[in-house]
């Protein structure tokens, strides 16, 4: 019978800091932090243990590659994590160099294992619908890859693992201890389907928490919480596909036009009751109700998406302009879910209520500005480069930050804002010539760069460590993604 | 800003009650019980208070027009309840006694007022979406009611209400008071949309617990829970009726053929989210994995229906038996949530685990009955009394236990099940004709009725009360339902 590990009612047993009255709280918040470089310089040099080494080895010779213009420009996102170094020179760089910290070593290299997400029973009931709908495709396995994240750069997940790292040297209301607060509670959740969450030996030897030279870790919980995360995430993409009926993602077929509709919902609907199981195991009340909440807020973002407009009831004036409407869009579906998800790792850390609405605090403008250079990368790259149609966005109707700001220059905009660029040409010809004649896309990139601003304060709060760094790094990369 | 009330950490503050040592609960469990029809007898002729009294005047009338056959055989799901009498002659007049226990009288007398369950903003969604898709259909109003639960018979809320009030005399492990424990945790969901779970004055009020002269009570998060359970219930209903692309529920167009699958899907998943977030505020760790847990089941329920055959792998033998696959089917779809939501209320109530687990045990049982009840309708209703084509399941080739009895006596039919009465005739000519000549809806009836019998069982080892009548009485009446 399988079974996990999880954390046993460790909001009750509160074991006080000594290092924990006000004032020192407040002195470790404000200490001045030494360069996340200089720190990280130093541990590139550490040994990694046996796999570290021979990973090492083959990622000087990818990192010599990456700085090779163009594929530093396209970027390798799914591709293997390299050393911290804190000098990235692009946001992919940026974004493995921020996995080799959290990576688990025997995952081939990726922090998230697919099929901890998905489970067997997942597969078995790919293959089942894909025969029963009489799907069979060839590009199955290429799209559910997709979809459970295997080739995903995890950035999710990612992001809740630095959390968990860079806040465990933070200022705590009581200590997680990691020799008896675990227990087994899992059972399968029914006689049909395998748990998703299986404790195998191998890793109760993983589920020690590593301690970096700075003291970082990240707890079993934490590590679960990514998982969720991603699980959340990609329940979400899928429902979205067949709502907005997208046709692809990321330059492949989405799953609901190569399984489906059915396939799409019941897979999304199977990936959100594994992860409301999984999140209420973890028995943290705060983290549950925190997560529970970004399901409703991806609903209602998709539901503004959706909607696209703020009218006013009954000749009422509308309660938000255009451009807040859009920002409150945003943080329903893209921020919401990272900076609550940055929170809850800090809550099950044991943080005081400080350092997790700093976690929030850096989740959530770091989750804004990604939604900002989502935007605008709409309308700066070819489709080949962002994997979707440019100005794909637009041919849904939505009014994104680089056309709001336009608006400002050419009020001849706001009628095909009205209209949703709904008639021939409303794309093309009118919507993106505008913003390219406006500065646009100079105010969405200005707005991203003051949140991921917002972001670095909040992060540099945190005391120096290299989990630290890695966050800096990735806000600071996140304005050039080129995907 | 809105606001309600919800337990605060009732799971630690345990206040061991003085009649608990194992010898006593036993005793108390194995108390023989008086006649439930006695009872309730005397239970009738309680004064109610000027709501009750007035509903009592307009109950007598009712309950004499209920007495008149046609009426008491069609049954009169979505009426006001009438008062407890143990002797009801239908399965809608137990209902409708039932309900009388638990109600609101400020709701019109509904146990479950859709508005709680919806929130204004739902409506607005709803009347947004409808414009979005450009479906203002006259019937919205009706299906969404439908869904909404406002005309249905509330089955689920119900059995949660009654099992509180029949557990709450019963042994507890602790205490659970109402004076102190509560405290106002919610905030709202997003600035955007308004909480569900608003608390106003009137509120209040409600939520001091009435006791009833049995001593039996309903706390407030067993209230939510009922509230939780049917939402869960609405959203498996819309997602599944896409899935499966249902035209018709209950006589009226399913929500994906009048709004299309987007409204559904996203009301489904609104639905959902909105459980979820008042599942994490009740703040009790098993409660919130025994419903998570339920939504996982209901959709291995539905990928079972899909699929419909437990198959060998790779030339095995298959795990499972046809039959062991429609009844396990019939525990995900059907009897998981029942079961799971009258245990959650037990343990909302503080009782010992043998009584949390009586309270499963009725629930898991009637569930199963319950789905036996609807497969055998399938067979002996017109389509106008049950409001679905007769022989609908089969058309979705489906091999409910009626058609699988008849198996047993017509080997014939084997072919028919194997192919999923996918040729014309299989149907009406071949699968209905041969039940009617087998001893299939005898045997179905049958297998129903022991479940039947081990749910009274299990009620019948709670402390005498109105509820324990009730929950029998519902029982009892179940097998003769006629929709």
């Amino acid at each position: 019978m399988p079974h996990i590990v999880a954390l046993r009612s460790s909001a009750r047993r509160i074991v006080p800091t000594v290092v924990c009255p006000c004032s020192v709280m407040v002195a470790r918040l404000h200490t001045s932090p030494t360069s996340p470089k200089a720190q990280s310089e130093a541990d590139a040099a550490l040994p990694l243990g046996p796999f570290g080494r021979m990973l090492g080895g083959l990622n000087s010779l990818k990192s010599t590659l990456l700085k090779i213009p163009p594929i530093a420009a396209v970027g390798v996102g799914g591709s293997a994590p390299i050393p911290f170094t804190g000098r990235a020179n692009s946001w992919s760089q940026a974004v493995r160099e921020a996995q080799s910290l959290v990576v688990e070593y025997d995952q081939d290299q990726k922090i998230i294992d697919p099929i901890k997400l998905v489970g067997r029973d997942l597969r078995d009931m790919r293959d089942n619908i894909a025969t029963l709908l009489g799907s069979g495709h060839p590009l199955l396995n290429t799209v559910s890859k997709y979809y459970f994240s295997a080739e995903g750069k995890n950035i999710r997940p990612l992001l809740v693992l630095l959390a968990a790292q860079a806040t465990s040297i933070a200022p705590k209301q009581y200590l997680v201890s990691f020799s008896d607060e675990y227990e087994i509670i899992d059972t399968p959740i029914s006689p049909m389907l395998q748990n998703t969450t299986t404790r195998t030996a191998h890793h109760d030897a993983l589920y020690t928490p590593s301690v970096t030279k700075q003291g970082c870790m990240i707890l079993p919980t934490q590590r679960r919480l990514a998982e969720i995360v991603e699980m959340i995430h990609t329940a979400s993409l899928l429902h979205d596909d067949v709502i907005d009926a997208s046709e692809a993602r990321r330059g492949l077929p989405s799953a609901n036009v190569n399984f489906g509709n059915k396939m799409a919902i019941l897979a999304g609907d199977f990936m959100l009751a594994r992860a409301s199981v999984s999140l209420a195991r973890l028995r943290n009340a705060e983290v549950i109700e925190l997560l529970a909440t970004t399901i409703a807020n991806l609903v209602e973002g998709e539901f503004m998406q959706l909607k696209n407009t703020q009218k006013g009831k009954n000749g009422e004036a509308p309660r938000m302009t255009t451009f807040e409407y859009y920002m409150e869009k945003s943080y329903m579906k893209t921020a919401s879910l990272i900076a609550k998800s940055c929170r809850a790792s800090a809550v099950l850390g044991g943080n005081t209520k400080e350092v997790t609405e700093l976690a929030y605090t850096y989740g959530r403008n770091l989750g804004l500005a990604f939604q900002l250079v989502d935007d605008m990368l709409d309308f700066t790259l070819s489709s080949t480069q962002f994997g979707k149609p440019t100005g794909a966005d637009l041919t849904l109707g939505l009014a994104t930050a680089p056309v709001l700001y336009a608006w400002e220059e050419f009020p001849e905009l706001g009628p095909l804002i009205e209209r949703k660029f709904s008639q021939p040409g409303d794309v093309e010809k009118v919507a993106r010539a505008l913003v390219y004649q406006s500065n646009g896309l100079k105010q969405t990139r200005a707005l991203a760069e003051s949140h991921c601003q917002a972001a670095i304060d909040a992060a540099m709060q945190f005391p120096p460590s290299d989990a630290r760094s890695a966050l800096i790094q990735l806000t600071e990369k996140m304005v050039t993604r080129q995907k």
